[in-house]
C-alpha cells in the first residue's frame, strides 16, 4: 500500500538538456512571451480504502509541487488511473467513479478543471495526475534563495503514512497492533489519528502558496515521500548560498503518533524525520521577521496552525539536520479542522 | 501484454466544465495572450522485449495525439514509468535506463525535451508520458472540419498488434501458432512482419502533422487503441457537419498480417478495422484536391508511404465504416524503412 517509490518530479533525464530549475518540485519551461510552463506528475497507490476521499487527497498531493513553487493557479489537470483487473465491472465503475468526484471536487474548490488523462486495467489501483501552469516569473517563486538567518516553517502535521499504517493494522489485528500497540494506545486514539492524518491530507497547500508571495518567501517544497529530512535537505541542495545549513528543532506530528513511533522504535522514522508523508504541508523558507506573521495569516484562512520549525544557519557545506534533542509537538486533533474552501479562494 | 484500456485522451470528468476540444486526441485550454495549452498523456504496458526500443515507441505513441491536433512543437515532455518489483536491482536498472535512453532519443529527435516524470515500483512495467504545447491558432487544427468530398489519408499501415501478437505466439510456440499458423507463414515472415511493425512504430507523425498544415487539413485523429475504425468512428462524431460520414474502401496492412488474419477467422479484428495499435499513423481528412500530394511530400520525408483510404461522404447521420468488400493492399516490408529523423525536424 505504501509502496510508493516517490522520486523528485523534475529530475532531468541524463543527457537531456537542462533549461531551468531541474531538481525542483515541478519543471520550469521558457515560452514565448516571457511566459513559463510549469508542470509537474505524480502518480502512487492509494493509501486509505475510501475512494472518494482518496481522489480529493491524490488532487492535493498533485497540485502541491505548483503550491511549493508559489504557482496559485493551475491551469489544467490531467488524471492518472489504474483499474484494478480484479475487480468485478461494478466495482471498478464504483471505485473509478468516487475517485473522480473526489479528484474532480477538490480540483474546482482549488479553481481548476480536469480535462484529459488515461485510464489502464493495472494488477494494483494507481491514482495520479498532472498539474500544469502557464504563467509569468511573477508568479511563482524560485526556491533557490534562501539566507542564513531565515526560519523554516512547515504548514501541516508529519505522521500521515505512521497514522494510516497503525490503523490499518488495528482493523486487521496484525501482529505489530495485537502485540505491542494495542497497549499503550487505544482503538479510539488511533480512529481519532487517522480521522485527523485524513482531513489533513484534503486540505491543499494553495493559501500558504499565495501567502508566499505576501511574505517573500526564499524557497519552498513540498513534503512527500522523503519524509520532512529528505525533502528539506533537496531543498537546501539547490540553494544558490553553498554555504548555509537547514537546522530543523522541532517535529509537529499528529497527537498519538508520536508515542506510536517510541513504542516502535521509530521503525517508521517518524522521529528521525524520515517518515514518507502523502499530501504533507509546505516547507518554506522565510525571512525571519515575516514567519509569525505569515503562521498567523494561513490559520486564519485554513483554520489550521502551522509551526516554525528550525532555522538556516551558516555551514561549510550544504545540509539539513535535526538538532540533538529536537522537540516534538503533539498537534491536538482538535487543531485539525476540515479544509474551508470558500474562504481559500 | 496488450491490455492497455485505452481512452479516449481528453474525455471530460463529467460534471466538469467543457472549455474547448473535449473528446479529441488533446484537451485544449485557453489561456492569456491568446494561447492555448494543448496537452495529452498516455501510459500503456509494453509490447515488445526491447526496452530501448520500447522507449522510442513510448515517446511516438505519447507525441502522436499532439501531432493529430497539428501541433508540429512540443514545449515539454513528461516521462512515466512503472518499473516491476520482481525484477532484480539489475534488471530494474539496465531495463529502466534503456527506456528512458530510447524515450529521450525520440524527443530530442523530435526537438523537445523531458523535464520531469514519475516512477513507481509496479507488478508490471508500464510506460508513458505527458506532452504539453502552448501554442497560437495558427499552430493547431481543430479537427472538426471535414466537408462532403473530402478524402480519409492514412499514414502507417495497419496491424502492429498483429505483428507483436503473432511473434511472440512463435517464440513461445503457443498453441495458435503450432496449431495454425506455421502452416501458412514461415518464421522468417514472421520476423520480417515484426520487424516493419516496430520500424513503423518508431516514426515520429511530426512530418504528417507539419504538411497538414500546408495541405489545409480539415481533421485528423491518430490510430491507437480502438484500431482504425474506431477512431475513424470518434473522429466522425465531433465533426461540425452532422450529414456526413467516413467511408473506407482500403485497409492497407503489413505485409503478412493480413494472411494471419484470414488464418484465424479475423479474430483479432485486423480486416473488420478494429484491431488496436501501438504508435499507429495519422488518419487524415484532406480536401480531394491535396491528397495526393501531401502523400507524395510524406513519403518524400519519412521515406514510407501513406494512402487515401476512404471518402468524406453525404449521410443522414454521422458514421464510419467499411465500404464492402474492402481492398486490403500489403504493405512490402521493404516499404518500411528506419525513421530518417534528420530530414523530418
Amino acid at each position: 500500500m505504501l509502496e510508493a517509490l516517490n522520486q523528485p518530479h523534475s529530475r532531468s533525464v541524463p543527457g537531456n538538456k537542462p533549461l531551468l530549475a531541474l531538481e525542483l518540485d515541478c519543471c520550469v519551461v521558457p515560452l514565448r512571451n516571457n511566459l513559463k510552463l510549469i508542470q509537474t506528475t505524480d502518480f502512487f497507490y492509494p493509501l486509505i480504502d475510501d475512494p472518494y476521499t482518496m481522489g480529493r487527497i491524490t488532487c492535493c498531493n498533485v497540485l502541491s509541487d505548483l503550491y511549493a513553487m508559489g504557482v496559485v493557479d493551475c491551469d489544467n489537470l490531467l488524471l492518472l488511473l489504474g483499474v484494478p483487473r480484479e475487480m468485478t465491472q461494478d466495482e471498478r465503475e464504483i471505485t473509478t467513479r468516487l475517485l473522480m468526484e473526489g479528484f474532480k471536487d477538490c480540483a474546482l474548490e482549488a479553481g481548476t478543471y480536469i480535462r484529459g488523462g488515461q485510464t489502464v486495467l493495472s494488477p494494483w489501483l494507481m491514482v495520479g495526475g498532472v498539474a500544469t501552469s502557464v504563467c509569468s516569473d511573477l508568479e511563482y517563486i524560485m526556491p533557490d534563495q534562501a539566507a542564513v538567518g531565515d526560519v523554516l516553517v512547515l504548514t501541516k502535521p508529519l505522521g500521515t503514512q505512521v497514522a494510516v499504517s497503525v490503523y490499518y493494522w488495528m482493523l486487521e489485528d496484525s501482529p505489530s497492533w495485537s502485540g505491542n500497540l494495542c497497549n499503550v494506545i487505544t482503538s479510539d486514539e488511533v480512529k481519532s489519528l487517522f480521522h485527523s492524518a485524513t482531513l489533513s491530507m484534503t486540505h491543499l497547500n494553495r493559501s500558504a502558496a499565495r501567502l508566499m508571495h505576501k511574505h517573500r518567501a526564499h524557497g519552498c517544497t513540498d513534503v512527500t515521500g522523503f519524509g520532512l529530512l529528505g525533502h528539506a535537505n533537496n531543498l537546501v541542495q539547490v540553494q544558490a548560498n553553498n554555504h548555509l545549513a537547514f537546522s530543523i528543532h522541532t517535529l509537529p506530528c499528529f497527537e498519538g503518533s508520536s508515542l506510536i513511533s517510541k513504542t516502535l522504535n521509530d521503525r517508521l522514522k517518524l522521529l528521525q524525520g524520515l517518515s514518507p508523508e502523502t499530501s504533507g504541508g509546505l516547507l518554506i523558507v522565510l525571512p525571519r521577521e515575516s514567519a509569525q506573521s505569515f503562521c498567523e495569516e494561513l490559520t486564519a484562512e485554513t483554520g489550521c496552525p502551522s509551526w516554525i520549525i528550525g532555522d538556516v544557519v551558516k555551514a561549510g557545506s550544504k545540509s539539513a539536520f535535526l538538532v540533538d534533542q529536537v522537540e516534538i509537538v503533539d498537534v491536538q486533533h482538535s487543531q485539525i479542522v476540515p479544509p474551508k474552501y470558500s474562504d481559500s479562494q
